[in-house]
């Protein structure tokens, strides 16, 4: 049987549209069992940077007018910035294309029910691109996990820490308006912890029952440069620089999470930890091919390095030793994607994840915003 | 000018009696600019236990009579549970008798204020004893946050994890029963950590101001063990296992600490870490004599071994690299207490510092218990 | 002007012809201004095999016979044992075609020798395969060092630690085999540690001038199997499970450098260590986004993670933080080196540079042999 | 039966005089089943010196003279520079004094020789000083190895690093003498790898069979400065900078050994790495309370923390995780040796490890000199 190949279209050509076009080019010859795409339209407003990319990136077309693209392809990428993740998303899903967006799924927990409402008043595949969850020594984590390895699971702790907005004069963006990013280092940062979190113990411990949150902004407003380099005006920053929240499982299981923006010397440092009645495990993203692991029996944390031919996606790569670095996950998270596309099965993290983590990240603004621990609601 | 050596009591002879027994009898050996002291009568209630406690931690005299034998003594030491320190350390101050008491100063709110009250009333040294402050590492932490090198202060992050109560099946003891103990992880841990932060950062920042917190108590009831080893009895257990807090500072800076007694695999795993805008730091307890610095103008931490005949402390004992342990934070500790008796002077961390930070106690219950951010009162 | 693809040939298709394939298939989206090349040639001896690893790498021929293959392209990679090092890069250096040759250059000094003749008698572009010269960090590590960030460099110490060997039953292989692999974790791991020593200090120290050597060979027969998997005979080991060398360089400086393929535990431990008269840095593999360094003024080594826009080739990846792989380092060399032949000019590290290692490697050999220390000749 | 306590006399009072003097202070709380010791005597040639180091010490008497002085006393402590071990401690073992002397043994083989013999003459108790003998985590390695944990040993690495003599005008001190010192690097932080790597493995690779050697002094004059700070001359520095060694057991396993006082950066940083058929170990001193494990079944290290009840003297002192330091290592030698002392019985390390330490290091200069990897005579 031969078929087709899948002919793709991404909205977004930055960080993210760079991230997952090198995940498909990667495919074939590491994954050679994923389906045969094309790289067939590249989305965006600005025609000349966007020419620039799809060259870059092996894209044949270009767009401006994503309605338009999204009839062209057959499977749809939304890698925009929030806010306009729901409308392009719910369009494509509803014209039976399938979607893999960007996390968070939506700035607003209205627009992530309308998204994940959409998924599922479909049969298409639609997925949220967390992409840490197929780290492999996170999968090697969670198997651990699910296999009893640390027992009854009681506290976790997730942190993620940069520094990019240390300095008051960095320059303001759209990830620091409310409208556009929903909420600031809570949603950019605390969107990929809480989803790791529900993961990884989420079998074990149940949902998100209740959680208490504290939003703070360090900087209220920050410069954007005219085309002369200078300080064109001051914009006002409307989302937090540092979140933390305290969270109940309904399990009785407890967490504790945090980001910032501000944290000199942290670069992208992403730490999940793990309690157990029998072990603990820690992760940690700036050295990813690495999971501390305390075993029953043992009395340290074991350092795994997470690069044997028996473990998750690492047969695809390279000998014991070898190490994989970050973009590594988004080759992993297109191929189970695709092939979840080409099967046509369903795909997790789904919209309904992404949702599940919307709605936590709106629970810790109400929590903050109210001053009291409140339920997800 | 020949003086007589301070008669020294002492009640408690556990673990801390033995720690605050083995500093006084280092100091002329090191501190030999310390005043001369006399381990004068040790306090408590079993005699056999304490006649045996007295001998080897070189007491001359022993006494159950706290009242009688504060008479005797020129310094009194409260090193008993909790619960017994409010009464015996005020009537030692109102006999004129320099206490120093461990940390939390007491149970509840209440007795703490009562105590910082008779510490005000009068003109003889009191302290609390948070031996933490007295790290070289930490001290040499302090110095540089006195001297800007991290800039403001903007977030600090400390954490106690342990392990001995991961067990369900660990016997019971005072320390997890409220009335004597006051709470459990958060008291006996967390003072500990709230004690320094402030300490660290509480000349820049300010006080705490507002608190959100969470206790959560995982296993209920514990047994107690007849003189055979059976199980006489499950006592409930009415403290926490573990908590954890956000903090608002004065300042606007704000703050998160957590302690556990269930985080398995964590044995004494005292970590605090500040990130100002100019630099950040991380110190472990388990790694004492190391700071990991992060100064303006490098890019990554620094491990700054604090062994340097420069660094605080460090010229009385070894050379550069030859390392200290736990127990010399009570030296330094006693040596500088002791010595602001002798002087007639008053002692940090105060009474009034262990009370500042039993407020904080106070108010991360009262926030958990009523699931509101409180200020603290 | 526009300019044909060159079109690569390549001998090998396993390990190194996989790693070397996608470092070519990554240079168009991320080093754009790299040379236009064609995957044209693959050239190996079991046909099955290489069609479908040509097809799996994105070659368009396939070639049993490297002479022939010579003839068509316009660059050739010889990544086959390294027996079959000499023979065919000579021949393809002598047609004309640009070679880039796996380390280590071969496995005698006599076969390496005639590679460098053959090398410096033409004016086409020929390079060693080190790959670890182009690990950012090491680049950084590099440019610290000529800076004089070090001051006068004193020691060096290098490591390269495996353990897949540790089992006596692990099976034969080519590279226990003397006159196919010259020695065993000498040539295999110590070539890279002694080649990363040169380009690191080689400038301030000059070359190697004495070493000493030991060469151990722990089990000396290992289970070659039949198609069932039992065990047909068992083959000699003719080459070192481990060696270890001492050295001093032409400035008096002194260098110790070990690997062993024993050592339990260690998956691919390549770890290099400079002191100098100002500072000193470390670096591990397995952690390659990190480089430890101790700079004048500084007390302890600063863990600098190597993932800024301004570190060597890191602005063609990711933001700061998002760490790179392993694999990485052959893009970044397959960069600099078909850069090099498309301009025509001379690659490093060139032929000269793989002999001058297999110098040390057949110093350290004769040492050993002769229980003494020896003039690298 | 009571007992007499121990007179004690001590020739020595600066570093070595306090560590041994502090560690016999402690004994009574410590190790209350200690034999009963006073400190009696404390022998040196600056009498004003000397007088105020007894006072600090409490030391009840002083001699100039340490003939007259042995006559006065149960027990010797040679921690005098090296050149004035053999004589004494001669004397002392045949007036039937039990003497524990510093490492190394000697400054010669001869010597060393001399007083093996005189150790073997007599039934009293002799010990060399080797204290990280009595790290609990290297006890706990011990114990390990004993019990087969890491199968058959093959290789050995040790390391001691410290940076005291980077710079060129650190002022010339008998360290840098040969004929007071022995050898530099080499037998002052040499000696304590070589006797740790004896203690961890001899029982199961035998002694050290041959060895190459390598000395290097980077500094061939130091300043001797006047009483006003001024650089009265400069003095030739006779011993070496550093060593590295290679060396083969008689089980055919195969060790290297390295020490520098010149690797900036590094103040106390004494390591030792093992690795056997079915695991590994290291320890570093300057992270003395922590011990990484490789065992069988398990993939990477495991960091325990060696401060459990069940652990080698740490009953003794505090609860897990409380860390103990340097010095504790001397608590537990003087324990172990006053204790054999008592019982009439013998101690080790003996003199005759002392000699077989002493061997090593004549054979590694014996190497260095020739060039030749030499047998250990």
């Amino acid at each position: 049987m031969t078929r087709e190949p899948l002919k793709i279209g991404v909205l977004g050509y930055r960080f993210m549209g760079r991230a997952h076009a090198n995940a498909m080019a990667r495919l074939p010859m590491f994954f050679p069992d994923a389906p045969e795409i094309e790289r067939h339209t590249l989305v965006g407003r600005d025609e000349a940077a966007l020419a620039d990319a799809a060259d870059r990136f092996g894209f044949a077309h270009t767009a401006t007018d994503w309605e338009a693209a999204i009839d062209e392809v057959d499977v749809f990428y939304n890698l925009g910035p929030n806010h306009v993740h729901a409308e392009p998303s719910i369009a494509a899903l509803e014209a039976g294309v399938p979607v893999l967006c960007e996390k968070p799924l939506a700035p607003t927990l209205e627009e992530a029910a309308a998204m994940r409402g959409a998924a599922a008043a479909t049969d298409v595949t639609s997925g949220t691109a967390f992409n840490y969850r197929f780290v492999p020594a996170i999968c090697h984590a969670k198997r651990l996990i699910e296999d009893g390895a640390l027992g009854e699971i009681r506290q976790v702790r997730g942190r993620y820490l940069q520094d990019w907005l240390v300095d008051p004069e960095a320059p303001w963006a759209w990830r620091m308006d409310a409208d556009m990013a929903g909420s600031g280092a809570l949603s950019d940062l605390g969107a990929h912890t809480l989803d790791l979190a529900r993961f990884l113990v989420g079998d074990r411990v149940g949902e998100f029952e209740r959680v208490a949150g504290q939003l703070t902004t360090f900087v209220d407003e920050r410069p954007v440069h005219d085309e002369d380099g200078g300080v064109a005006e001051y914009r006002d920053v409307t989302v937090d620089d540092a979140y933390s929240a305290q969270v109940e499982y309904e399990s009785g299981a407890t967490g504790t999470f945090e980001a910032s923006r501000v944290a000199e010397g942290h670069k992208n440092d992403h730490t999940i930890a793990v309690h157990g009645t029998k072990g603990s495990l820690k992760f940690s993203l700036e050295r990813l091919n690495e999971l501390e692991v305390l075993r029953e029996g043992n009395r340290g944390y074991e350092t795994v390095l997470v690069t044997e031919e028996s473990d998750p996606y690492v047969d695809r790569w390279w000998p014991p030793g070898h190490v994989i670095g970050w973009e590594h996950t988004f080759v992993h998270e297109n191929y189970e994607f695709l092939s979840a596309v080409a099967e046509g099965e369903s795909f997790e993290p789904s919209f309904a994840d992404g949702y599940e983590v919307q709605r936590v990240l709106a629970a810790i603004e109400r929590a903050d915003e109210r001053g009291e621990r409140v339920p997800v609601e």
